[in-house]
């Protein structure tokens, strides 16, 4: 076994180890929802319908997954009215509905915030005190009841990730937390059902699939070619399918395109052998948590600014991203003009498909810019490229005005 | 619901629907095999083992394996003596010592070959009639025994693959068949115990595993962006670090980034929403039915071959291929030079890394052609991308002589 000692040379980072344990079913294309029932059944009789508003009735999706579960017999419960930013006491009420009933399964229709919403609930079902522990850290989850997904916004990633953001509403803490065991058992996934997306809902879930591959990707671990190229195949079919799908909302291809894209983002492939950077999106959960601004559109403003804190930190990592991603030519006089010249094209391409990418364009000052940073820490120091601390992040917030 | 109609324009193709279910666990890094006991106790304590040769001994990972396991108190069965190409004869040896002693579970140590005949194995154990009939067509899996795997050889990406390669002695047939209950529960990954592999043995494995990404990127399905660079992303990933592992077989990271390309090259995530060819697959199964040569090595000479028989087909793929994977500008005045320049840099890099390229390098004449080319095609014609006859595949082999 001499084989096996591993010397490091010159205190050079060696590729993570890693689990890769992905079991979420993906059922991709059209009319899939109509096997909703059948992918359900197995998980038992008694199924929890979570929801938002009114757009999956209005839509005719609520009668075509209520009418395939009541076909295996599944006996259904009730709970919409899921927010954007998801709440607590939706998640509570869910909890207490499920404990009540002796519910079997949840099933989420809907984008990440009824996903998400479903996942706390899941874990609250089978967890004696309050399902906000989990965010807090106070609980960890034993068990959770199984999860499906019929997604129709595509953005979040949540239809198979691990992990589930929901806001308090006593305070305004928006947290996030994950656990393996909250991945849903299948993901329902028909780009048809994305059609009617309105053009700022589609760009904000087009920022938020991006911004989940950007977190993996500025990483300080070396030696991770493999997972970089894929961040960057997935990163470049989202760019070239991003205008198209807003001027043509009804082009099947390119919705698929983007709809499989963002699972893609955030199913845990693209951070193997790495540790991500996840500060942007804390920082922008302490945004969204106050003012109610739509995620992504929090995120295409804080991600350009928190590269434009952080380049210097690892310039040859930022000049790969504008040559690889946005074939920015590398000036190898001058690689720093090319760091920067990727993160202007970041910040182009945000403001053509209409993202706010100044806090000025959300209208939000710098009011609680103080607050918002020591909150975004209480923690302790975000992000893992770089660690900030409260003023790094008040003053990210100050390049984003 | 009027949104959900699909209007084709003028013939052209959508993204396939697809299911993508993969739940191969895949735990990767240094030290990941000494957990194989821990993984395998779950799914029962009385265990298979199956391996090939005498390498595991010599490395100490039998000695690993056997204690991990014994530590878990596991009853473990042995069998040994898997060949390249692995054999039915060896496949029903195992179901009998399986069916005899009720054993749960069935470990892989190994390469393709063992954990292929692993997989004949546990879907022989619950039928009734001989393994070969899955092989056949004769019978489809209702049931199987459940599979680990300790990896050794980065190759045929069956350690989280729905398929197995078996060949019948009688009448040296080579047949492989799929089916999802197949795939592997757990896969563990240690690059470190790929470092002995003898040169030869690696860039054979590199060209098996270029080659399962092929069969797929070259389709006649449109619209399958996200596919193609997820394609393009891994080959150059496995292109640019096998020069490297040749020259330093123990370095870590790349002996690393080869193995997980591997995987990723065949657990079908490249594959979805489309058809692959496969042609080459089948005319090279015959080439090492009779004459026994490592599948890469096959592969190397016939995928090239086959390129210049189909490449009119469908020349802007090539010309893809010839650009995003290779670098290669595109003459738009002439496409087609394009086209043959991505074959010829395909054929040089198989040279470049030791692996036969003619029929002639690997010592193999005109002799069998015609018999060859009638045994591929005797469940139907080859292929997707391009329909081939027993006499298409002749001129493969004659172009590849």
């Amino acid at each position: 076994m001499g084989q096996r000692t591993i010397i490091k040379k010159g205190g050079e980072t060696y590729m993570q180890n890693f689990v890769f344990d992905n079991k979420t079913k993906i059922i991709f294309g059209k009319d899939t929802e109509q096997t909703v029932g059948q992918e359900s059944v197995s998980y038992g009789n008694k199924l929890l319908l979570h929801y938002g508003g009114g757009s999956i009735k209005e839509s005719g999706l609520y009668d075509t997954v209520i009418d395939s579960l009541k076909a295996e017999g599944i006996e259904i419960f009730e709970l919409g009215g899921v927010k954007p930013n998801p709440r607590i006491s939706l998640v509570r009420e869910g909890v207490n509905l499920c404990k009540e009933n002796d519910i079997d399964f949840i099933l989420a229709v809907g984008g990440g915030s009824v996903i998400d919403s479903a996942k706390a609930i899941a874990a609250g079902v089978k967890y004696e005190g309050d399902a906000w522990d989990f965010f807090t850290g106070k609980a960890v989850v034993e068990d959770c009841l199984p999860i499906g997904v019929v997604l129709t916004i595509p953005a979040a990633g949540s239809e198979s990730s691990a992990g589930t953001v929901v806001t308090n509403e006593d305070g305004w803490y928006k947290r996030a937390f994950g656990d393996i065991k909250l991945r849903p058992q299948f993901a329902i996934m028909n780009p048809v059902l994305t059609y009617s997306l309105p053009p700022y809902q589609t760009a904000a879930g087009i920022t938020d699939m991006m911004a989940h591959i950007l977190e993996r990707y500025f990483t300080n671990d070396k030696h991770v070619e493999l997972t970089d190229r894929l961040c960057e195949a997935t990163l470049r079919t989202i760019i070239n399918n991003a205008h198209t799908v807003l001027e043509d909302p009804t082009n099947y291809d390119t919705r698929a395109e983007i709809m499989w894209s963002g699972t893609i983002a955030h199913n845990d492939l693209l951070n193997t052998g790495r540790t991500g950077d996840w500060a942007s999106h804390d920082i922008e959960h302490e945004l969204s948590g106050i003012y109610d601004i739509t995620h992504g559109a929090g995120l295409a403003i804080i991600f350009p600014a928190w590269m434009k804190y952080v380049y210097k930190h690892d310039i040859n990592r930022f000049v790969q991203f504008a040559n690889r991603v946005w074939d920015v030519e590398i000036d190898l006089n001058n690689p720093e003009k090319t760091a920067l010249a990727g993160i202007k094209k970041l910040e182009e391409f945000f403001k053509s498909i209409g993202m706010p990418t100044t806090l000025r364009d959300a209208e939000i000052d710098d009011e609680h810019f103080s607050d918002m940073a020591k909150k975004a820490v209480e923690k302790g120091q975000l992000g893992n490229f770089v660690k900030l601390c409260a003023d790094a992040v008040e003053r990210i917030y100050r390049i984003a005005m």
